[in-house]
């Protein structure tokens, strides 16, 4: 089970090496990533995108391309189709965003044809370690889903367990938080939390044990569980998956953990076929490395399934 | 200007003595703050409450109630009416709760008659030092109000401005945060954040600059304002006080930050004709000390208005 970063990217040094095919590789802080991610065995990777412009950048960065695949495809949205359909054929294991706008990337992520579309709805989920905390926490949904509905909630937390499960978490506790850790009808987001809770003790919601509503300190601090008597919970202090209201509060939320705590942390995107490596430009290439190896855990386990 | 509690404080021992009256003061947990505050001449106290247990409470704790005024009343509701009114009538500056439930703390707070009314929404606001961070940091609303309207909105920014300006802070920066910087009408929270910014403009709302929406990181870190290109906005980075969505943002925010990050933090209730203190069974002792020293310099600052 892995605990942190550290023991994640043991786990997937001890797997077969998987392969990023990357959309639009010609941007620096992604050849960094994939570069460094090659050289601590995370993964090899693809880059499709503008070969001259991929070359130039990489001879800027001293960076050594004779292990990567390149393929040549100038025009942007078009090497994001070849990109993806490098996974959709299997020859390649995820899908990461270069240089190409989010919203044709999604688009390449959802085509019909050679996309990795699954019958799901997508969700992001955020995996941090955070100092003082023993285990790993998965957010979500911080950047994906804007107002999420009860039936949205419940497919997120199948995505996001999911993921717990690749990471070698086997029944992880799913904590939807609220200001409040009972319901009260005047906080709709307290019975839709009740309501995940019926629907995992009624078997709709599996593989996980779920309890909420739970404000965060419940959900993360077991001494506030002992302070606040609420240690006859399901989950008292100890949650793995934490579950927002909305996009707003998942989004502020992730930012401050990001800005003001110390953590590492990486993020992908479920719900697809295959493992889809969304980053921002403002994460760091840490975050982005940490990102691939949650995709290849990901990978490894639905190669298993 | 106060940029930490340190600075509160020594501001606070600059001022003549404030006093607090205590509601139901038979907690040990009050009787600590209230004596450590004593101790470091933050404040005096009218202990009002069942004067047999305070002294078997005190007696416990070695705590020497020679300095403090006690007033005798068994009955929790009577004890509550009793010590709001002494802040009613000038006896003391502040009011502050003890062992009774929130909601008979609220409804003394509220009395038509020996409460503290003042025709304007009640909020609360939670100041934090964070490290890393160089400046206070003030959140609204985390704990009082569930869902805002775009008025209670900027009623909640008047009554965090006023205590900006009690700290020293003469014209701050106010964020109303959201998930994203950009207006999305599929988002009403980033239109109703625009509305603020402009109200602010049109010299509805005053003392204060505000510019919103902003996301979390561009509203507290400079180098994520440099990073993302918004350094030209007036805010980049260097808010002051954080606007929430709703009370699940806030809160699950301030529950991150208390038990995740390195932070001293402190609170109060404003909107009232005085500073109410209103902490949690599960705020330790300095936090309260801490809300003593935020109410003492509002008290300070409304003494002088």
């Amino acid at each position: 089970m892995a605990k942190g970063f550290d023991d994640l990217i043991s786990k997937v040094n001890s797997c077969s090496t998987k392969t990023v095919s990357v959309a639009v590789a010609q941007d620096s802080a992604v050849l960094e990533a994939v570069k460094e991610a090659k050289e601590k065995n995370i993964a090899n990777a693809i880059l499709v995108g503008d070969e001259d412009k991929i070359r130039e950048i990489a001879a800027e960065m001293n960076m050594d391309l004779s292990g990567f695949e390149i393929i040549d495809e100038k025009y942007n949205f078009q090497a994001a189709l070849k990109a993806v359909s490098l996974v959709h054929e299997g020859k390649a294991d995820m899908y990461m965003k270069g240089l190409i706008d989010t919203k044709s990337f999604l688009k390449s992520v959802l085509d019909k044809e050679v996309g990795l579309r699954n019958n799901r709805p997508l969700s992001h989920v955020c995996v941090f370690e955070v100092e003082g905390i023993d285990r790993l926490l998965f957010l979500s949904d911080v950047a994906f889903m804007t107002y999420p509905t009860l039936e949205d909630k419940a497919s997120i937390i199948e995505n996001t367990v999911e993921v717990c499960h690749a990471c070698g978490i086997t029944n992880p506790k799913v904590a939807p938080l609220a200001a409040v850790e009972v319901v009260n009808p005047k906080m709709p987001v307290t019975v839709e939390a009740a309501e995940l809770t019926k629907m995992n003790e009624e078997g709709k919601i599996t593989g996980c044990i779920v309890d909420g509503p739970l404000s965060m300190d419940l959900a993360i601090d077991p001494e506030a569980a002992v302070h606040k008597g609420t240690t006859d919970r399901k989950i008292a202090g100890d949650a793995d998956v934490l579950i927002f209201p909305d996009i707003h509060a998942g989004n502020i939320t992730y930012k401050t953990l990001v800005h003001t705590a110390h953590v590492k942390n990486g993020n992908i995107i479920t719900g697809t076929k295959a493992p889809v490596i969304l980053t921002s430009r403002s994460d760091d290439s840490q975050t982005k490395i940490n990102s691939i190896a949650i995709a290849s855990v990901m990978a490894e386990a639905m190669k298993n399934n």
